[in-house]
Order: structure tokens, then sequence, then C-alpha cells
């Protein structure tokens, strides 16, 4: 509990996490969600992500993106990128930072990459000694707290892992919770061996995200990333939430006196442009059922 | 976290909290469902509830259904009752327990029942008296972690109307979160002035049930009511929890290492059961994702 921060730093993942798993909406539409989120306080956007537009036309068009939105000058802009290649674009659309993906379960990784976690490893070196501190970049490792292929992965393992990516030269490392598998003892453990200076990705697929979220607070970790909406993608209905949604962390972070720079009611307004941009409800709870602070008429 | 149970016991309130809230359902589907649940674990059951069937038609035929059900001498079967009438027909219906409800907040108390909070002890005291220790008396006070009317309520008066509810003769005392207001800051807050030998009742309404149970399960509180799928009710979409989910809080107190006697697999058998009954998905997030432990094909 005492380690409990004063202070959190959100990552908004929606235009990036989120609109990737919905279908695609129009160049326009994703600068209007982060020129509206640049407004809410939110200190840093993964805006978008340069991959294959083949693979994921969702994503497409991203230096359209980046050269279409407003820039906040207190907010950070920034880009997922799978390799050297979206890098060199990434910093030529002159993002202000970088989130390059590696997972920590092998079979995972082979599925999604078709490289092994040690090839990651080589990658991730690689675009870090490209961008040659130009703009942080931040390594999210996927399957942290279990793979839907291997099961638990040892925590030690991961703190082993946490270690080489720190060794590539990257600013950051976040720990995700990619296929919500996480529990509060779970982070407990993971967190033993990485120490807290790591960030959290949490996914809501088991509705264990914001006592993830919690439990990490009290091992001190400062640094979470937040969908707006909850948005994400989940196989599951609609109303089945994918990341952690920013409305629902902020609501509990404002109740315990937690600072993020975040104004949940400018949250809640971009919720309503969420909804009518993805043309369905969201997964955020805060954000459909509005604030405690909301009293009846 | 010192504090952290061994074992709490859980009381699974879907049949009444949570079908409460549906379109009614036979009084054969009920008693199917309640049997089912009997083979789960889960040491008592809220079956039914004894109000005016005009005015809550799904809770209709309360004496059929616990007429109908197969008892497990494992499992307490209660009964909510309003008043002195509903405590009669409970007791000829052998039920094992009663709760009975009130209300932390005079304009919510007015509003669901015309009486005040003052009215409302004496006739909680009425009912404890007329049981006479037949069976135990759980008292319920809705409105504990804020009120939709009121605003917050000075964890003051909860902790004296708290004792206030023992002072009847009751046999148990639960704060209720009846509108999803809690959070776990005002857990902390309201434990402090109650003591944690109390149970609680959380709603998902923002998203905080799993999280305020955290809370809650840090400071020693042993006792929780749950509903198979989240059942119980909700303004919004489906897929909008309403009770916190009985399979989500297993699911995080079986990976902590903290027993319920509850079984996993048997409470997703029932909800796969729930959603035949009620003819549509289920809130509860493991009741849709599956448990953790379930690997990839």
């Amino acid at each position: 509990m005492s380690a409990m921060p004063f202070e959190v730093t959100l990552r908004e993942v929606g235009p990036r996490d989120g609109l990737q798993a919905e279908d695609p909406v129009s160049v326009a539409a994703r600068v209007a969600l982060i020129d509206a989120l640049s407004y809410t306080g939110v200190p840093t956007i993964e805006a978008v992500s340069f991959v294959s537009e083949k693979a994921v036309p969702s994503m497409a068009g991203a230096a359209a993106v980046m050269a279409g939105i407003t820039r906040a000058p207190t907010v950070k802009y920034v880009a997922l990128v799978p390799n050297l290649r979206g890098a060199h674009a990434a910093l030529e659309a002159n993002v202000d930072g970088l989130t390059v993906t590696m997972s920590a379960s092998e079979t995972y990784s082979q599925k999604n990459t078709k490289r092994s976690i040690a090839e990651s490893l080589v990658a991730v070196e690689e675009i870090v000694g490209f961008v040659d501190d130009r703009v942080p970049v931040d390594v999210v490792i996927s399957c942290c707290f279990r793979s839907p292929y291997e099961g638990d992965i040892a925590p030690e393992a991961i703190g082993a892992l946490v270690r080489d990516a720190w060794d590539t030269g990257a600013t950051a490392v976040t720990l995700a919770d990619t296929t919500g598998m996480a529990t509060p003892r779970r982070i407990d453990d993971v967190l033993d061996e990485t120490g807290h200076d790591v960030g959290l990705h949490l996914h809501e697929t088991r509705g264990t995200a914001l006592v993830n979220a919690y439990a990490a607070l009290q091992r001190g970790v400062k640094r979470f990333d937040t969908s707006i909406g909850g948005l994400g993608g989940s196989p599951f209905a609609d109303g089945a939430s994918g990341n952690l949604a920013t409305e629902d962390f902020v609501h509990v972070l404002d109740d315990m006196g937690v600072r993020t720079g975040v104004s949940l009611d400018a949250l809640l307004a971009v919720t309503g442009l969420l909804v009518a941009t993805i043309g369905h409800p969201v997964a955020s709870n805060v954000g459909r059922a509005g604030p405690r602070s909301r009293l009846a008429g």
C-alpha cells in the first residue's frame, strides 16, 4: 500500500490497439479521434502503427494520420512499429516515440511474427540502434502473465527477458497481458522479478484489468496503457472489453487521489465521439454508466 | 495484505437478485437453476424473494420454488423478505435463512420502501424478533458506498447504521453497493468504521466490483454476495454487468489460493444453463472467455 504512487502516466492506445480491432474507419475519423484525445490531458497517444497495410487494413494510412493531426505541445504521439522498415517510416512521419513488440511466448512469437524470441530481441536491438536516441523506444512484451499456448511462463524467465529488453538500449519496457490472463497474484509474482519500473498493458478478457492495475499500483507501477472506451477487440460479443478502459481507470484513480492529468469529463465526451466513429457501443463501464459523481436527476 | 483471508464464503444471489431483473422465467426453470447451483459447492443460495407478486412478477411463486428444489445438505437456501409478512411466508416455506434489506440513503429508502431509515430499523427489529433465532437473519444495507440521490454518505454514518443493524439482534450485516458507486478507497473508508465482519454485495455498474472485492479481501472481509453470470440487471446494454459475477470472482480467488469450496468448472456449466434460461448472453467475463487455465487448441 505504501508504494501507491501519487501520479501515474497513461498512454492512450485507443487509436492504435483499439481501432486496429475494428472495421477500418477513415483517416479523417482517426485524425478527429486523436485530436479529441489531445484535449483530454493524456500525455501520450499511440496514434498509429506502421505495419503492412495489406495485413492490417484498419491501420493503413499511418503517415496520412500523422500528417493530419493537430499536435498539442503537451502530448507525445507515438507509433507502433513491427520492424526496421516501420521505424524508418515512423521517424519520417515525425513521431515522438516508438513502441516495438515482442513476446514472452515462443509459440505466440512464431505465430504472430514468424520469429523466435531470440530473433525478436535482435530485431528490437536493430530498431533501437537505428533510432539512436532520436525518440524513445518502448519494448512491449506480450504474454507476460501467461500464454494461451505454453500456459504460465516462469516469472524468472519474464525477469530475464525484461533485462534483455533493457539491454537492447530501449528507453522503457512494458509488460502486456495480451490475452487477459493476468491476475493480481501473477502481477505480484512477475513484478517480484522485474521491479516496478515497467509499464503495464492490461486486457479485460476475464474482467481482471482493473484489479490487476490496482495490484500493480500497490507495487508502485506508474505507467499504464489504456484505451478509450475499452476498445481493443475481443472475439466475444459487443460489450466484452478489450483493453483496460481509460475512463474506468481514471474514474478510480481520481477517487484515490492519484493524479493522471486527464479530465474524466473530457474523456467521456470523446467516448461519445468514439461510439459515433465505430458505430457500436463501447465496453467501458463508466463510458456507459457515467461517473459515480453523476447523481440522479 | 496480511489480512488476506484463507477462505471466503460466497452467497450466490443469481436466482434472486439476478433473475429478479430479468423477464419472468418459469418456476421449473428457477428450480433447475437452483438445483444446478447446489452442485457447484456454493454454501448459500439466495433462492427466492417473498415480495409482492404484483410488484415483482419475476419473483412470483417463491413458495413453489422452495417446495420444488432438491435440497443439498451442504447448502443453505435463503430468502429475501421485505417485511414481517414475507418473513412469515419464508419460514413456512422452510428457508434456511433470511435476508432483510434497508438503506443507508434516506431518499433511496423512501423511494423504494416508502419508509425512513429509522422506520426500516424498526421493521428489521420486528422481523428479527419474529424469527427468534429459528434461522439466521442478514441485514443488507443498500447504498453504503454512495447514493445516487444524496451522494457520498459519511463513513461514520455507515458505521453507526451497521451498529444499529447489529443491535436489532440480526445474525449478520452486509454492505451493498447497490448502484455500483464503490471504489477501493470508499471500501477502505467504510471498513475503517464498520470493521471487517461484514458481508459485501458489490455491483459492476462502473466495472469496479472485482477491484472493490480485492480491496475488501485485503482488509480481511470474508463474506461476499456474487451472482452466476454477473446477472443482476442493468439499465444498459446486454453485457453490462449487474452483480459481481461468481465465475469472475472464483477465477481470481482460485488463482490466489483463497478457498471458496466452489468448483469453477461446475459454475461454468451452470452459466451455460443460465444463458439458455434467460435467452441472452451473460455479462461475466470468465463465463464468456473461459478460465485462464483453458489453453488454445
